[in-house]
């Protein structure tokens, strides 16, 4: 019996591909699996025998009939014993659709609406060269390679077996026992580690605390300007930031109050406003407490670089001033004091919400590698970040100078720095001169890392206020004159045109 | 002048603490703060010259004058030229409460509602103890510690700046390169690069595709029983899960289009059911395909433990017959091939969706320390990945025959295993002896780590089925009998009563 197959055999179109990953039995297969799927190959077909293909397509006759196996143990073909082999037969409500149809159209989006969102938010950060002026990143030059290493290394020597299964759903218990000592010490943070939740990045621990804390559509403030990477997690979170002003004292709380009192989460940066770089005064920090404990609200404190204060000892945290309100959880990262390639961040809460965090924590699967836990704890627990820490301000404290001198020097009255005195950031202020984004993408053309600071405006007040983030900590000294005189002579091209 | 303040001086209250972590500068420092904050210290006061409360509390008047001095930076205290040092004042509508004013009661469930869904799936998993018969583990025994630890001891060795910086937001290039190489080599996953998206963890990426494809409140079949981690995900994602009911051939693709023809994913693992440990026929493969084509849907392909199959090559991946259509989202892991405290994962995607997930995974932070993702590149590409499964498998198989036998001589007719071809754990069927849920907590307590299969149930037919999850991956095969017996042990004492 001639069948409609044996008239156009399909198999005559395989060809093999020498430089393929696949030995050739596999690439048959594959062959035969996307007949099949395609409708090429329609159930009930009789396949030619596997020594007859093999002389047909040049191949082995194992070759032919290994791969026959493996696509009668798969479902694909199937073998009746003396009979030959086929092309399984499928129901036939299950049949896939003939090859000529026309595709159907798109009903909807592929993408969802919260997805596009995010599209629509500035994505200029995604892809953060480490130039000169990038604002956000350490000394990579400082970074303590061998010692952590070291450590790394030792982690390995002792094969440990229990430290590589899934871990704590709170966080490596060490690493939260360095942490809380170190907070304690430093930013006046009085916590244990039963508090402490560990996270890959300020930025999850912030996605975590909004899951935990509030419902689709609820409001929550956002500073305006402020941290874009934030917004993108309250977006996802499907809640409704809602920006508020930031002057010289911080946050406007009472913009706030007036705005979104019922809002259920304030998203702050205290002690180093990003991106404005001011400090949030005491007066602000205990409105902020009594509005959050007036409307049931939680605040979260980003608190991502303020260990580096250059004119006076650093502002002790908000959180510090919580009290028995239990109003704040303190997000931490040492994305800034280390290095963020290593994704190590945290939050620290009220005893009573840590349940629900770690439980909203293991649902994101927000965990954090555990061999980078283990190192982490060893190298805050000996006291090297202390260390690091010291001498990173001083490095800091020179660069900071040399970018503050250069602008003096170079930057002829189009720039202006209002305040520099804590991180690894500063924000220059440009005197009506051009636009702020067209600016710094021509200094990406130049490899010049500036961002414009129009773009961490949440809303229409985006035009208001143009300006340049210039960071410090990664560019070294003495490419800080280059890099203004480079930025310069874009303006004076710009406000020419 | 005579205050209230000196009538009832505070500051006698102090105390200090000689085993604290902060100097004695600090302690009085953090003392001063929580009086300002808890209004015990009201703003006007004037405090004693800093000579004056040294003498009182015995600490030397530069510890003293050095607290002052920070108390004012921080805008505690102010410092009125030549007339002392004082309480700073405070608008009055931001003063706190009244020390001795009844708490607030909270108005609100200090929780979101999507956590305390949470909380309502059982969290058993939550803390996996690395125990005889845990599933989910791989052979932590053989992990290669040694190759490692050095593979990333060079890592470290070469100052690897840029990589320590915050990376490229789809992930670093030469692992998604090596894990291409490895798809189409060992799951028929044709792919490049461009197509893959790191993630820390399965979990993970099943989250960020979520976000990516799926608005709040839409559909998506959930397998029934199935992978309670992924129900997690799309519980915190918005999204309203459907139990698709599993038999012999996996997913009932005919009861998902009668229950949800409407959803917007199909979250599925094809290759090794979880929990049941089924493949899905190729006849139930070709029509999810076909749905997700007609109804415009997604498909999340899970694809956790599939190299590992014992008595015929693996299958091959859905999304190896994906073709054209573009319907399916691989989702990979290393948790299993590897280690899972790694948290190395991945997904592959159609082209046109890689944008909107690699803006997710930026919104989410699901990024991947670099260190990890540098070392993972060169296991992989250097072919240990490979030679690793190698090993492996032959230790699985090793495990599972001892695991099969032992249930054979002791399982006392309590136990049956309907199949165990594939991945690292297999599930017994209990015979109406007793409740899983209860006997699994009793093993808990002999460090036995069963599951009972009951939980992975989305709704009422939580009831109908009771058996027990048995990992064999991370047990060794000489613990086995002794596994078993106490298991069963456990079983006649519970049904007896």
């Amino acid at each position: 019996m001639k069948t409609r197959a044996t008239a156009y055999p399909v198999w005559n179109r395989f060809q093999r591909a020498p430089d393929d990953l696949l030995s050739l039995r596999e690439q048959l297969v594959r062959f035969f699996r996307k007949g099949v799927a395609d409708g090429a190959l329609q159930p009930g077909i009789r396949l030619p025998a596997s020594r007859v293909l093999a002389q047909e397509l040049g191949l082995s006759r194992i070759t032919v009939s290994g791969a026959y196996e493996q696509l009668v143990a798969e479902g694909f073909l199937e073998a009746r014993r003396g009979a030959g082999t086929y092309v399984a037969a499928r129901r036939a409500e299950q049949a896939p659709r003939s090859s000529t149809a026309a595709p159907r159209e798109r009903q909807r989006a592929p993408v969802s609406v919260r997805a596009r969102r995010l599209a629509g938010v500035d994505s200029m950060s995604m892809a953060r060269a480490a130039w000169p002026l990038t604002p956000g990143l350490p000394a990579l030059d400082a970074f303590p390679y061998a010692l952590w290493g070291r450590l790394e290394g030792r982690f390995w020597r002792r094969r440990p077996m229990p430290d590589l299964s899934y871990g704590d759903p709170q966080g490596f218990l060490p690493l939260r026992e360095a942490l809380a000592a170190y907070l304690g010490a430093a930013r006046g943070v009085v916590c244990n580690a039963r508090q402490i939740v560990i996270a890959p990045g300020a930025q999850a621990a912030i996605s975590i605390a909004t899951l935990a804390l509030t419902d689709i559509g609820d409001r929550v403030w956002v500073e305006n300007p402020g941290y874009d990477a934030a917004y993108r997690s309250l977006v996802l979170a499907g809640v409704a930031p809602v920006g508020i002003g930031v002057d010289a004292e911080g946050l406007d709380v009472d913009a706030g109050r007036q705005h979104a009192p019922d809002a259920r989460l304030a998203m702050v940066s205290p002690s180093h406003q990003y991106p404005l770089g001011v400090t949030m005064s005491l007066a602000r920090r205990l409105a902020l407490l009594q509005w959050a404990k007036e409307a049931d609200a939680f605040i979260l404190e980003d608190d991502y670089d303020s260990e580096f204060r250059y004119e006076c000892a650093p502002t002790p945290a908000l959180k510090a001033l919580d009290g028995d309100n239990r109003r704040v959880i303190y997000i931490g990262t040492l994305s800034k004091l280390l290095a963020p390639g290593l994704r190590l961040g945290f939050l620290v809460a009220p005893d009573d919400l840590i349940d629900a965090l770690c439980a909203v924590r293991n649902g994101t699967d927000h965990r954090v590698p555990l061999p980078l836990q283990a190192t982490a704890a060893e190298f805050i627990g000996n006291g090297y970040l202390g260390a690091h820490i010291r001498r990173s301000k001083a490095l800091y404290a020179e660069r900071r100078a040399a970018l503050l001198s250069a602008i003096e020097a170079e930057g002829g009255g189009w720039l202006t720095v209002p305040t520099a005195a804590t991180g690894l950031h500063l924000v220059s202020e440009l005197h009506d001169c051009c636009d702020d984004q067209a600016l710094a993408a021509a200094a990406r053309t130049r490899q010049i890392g500036v961002m414009p600071l129009s773009r961490y405006f949440v809303d229409a007040a985006r035009t208001e206020r143009q300006g340049l983030l210039m960071g410090f900590g990664n560019t070294r000294s003495e490419s800080m004159r280059g890099a203004i005189q480079t930025l310069c002579s874009l303006i004076e091209t710009r406000s020419e045109c």
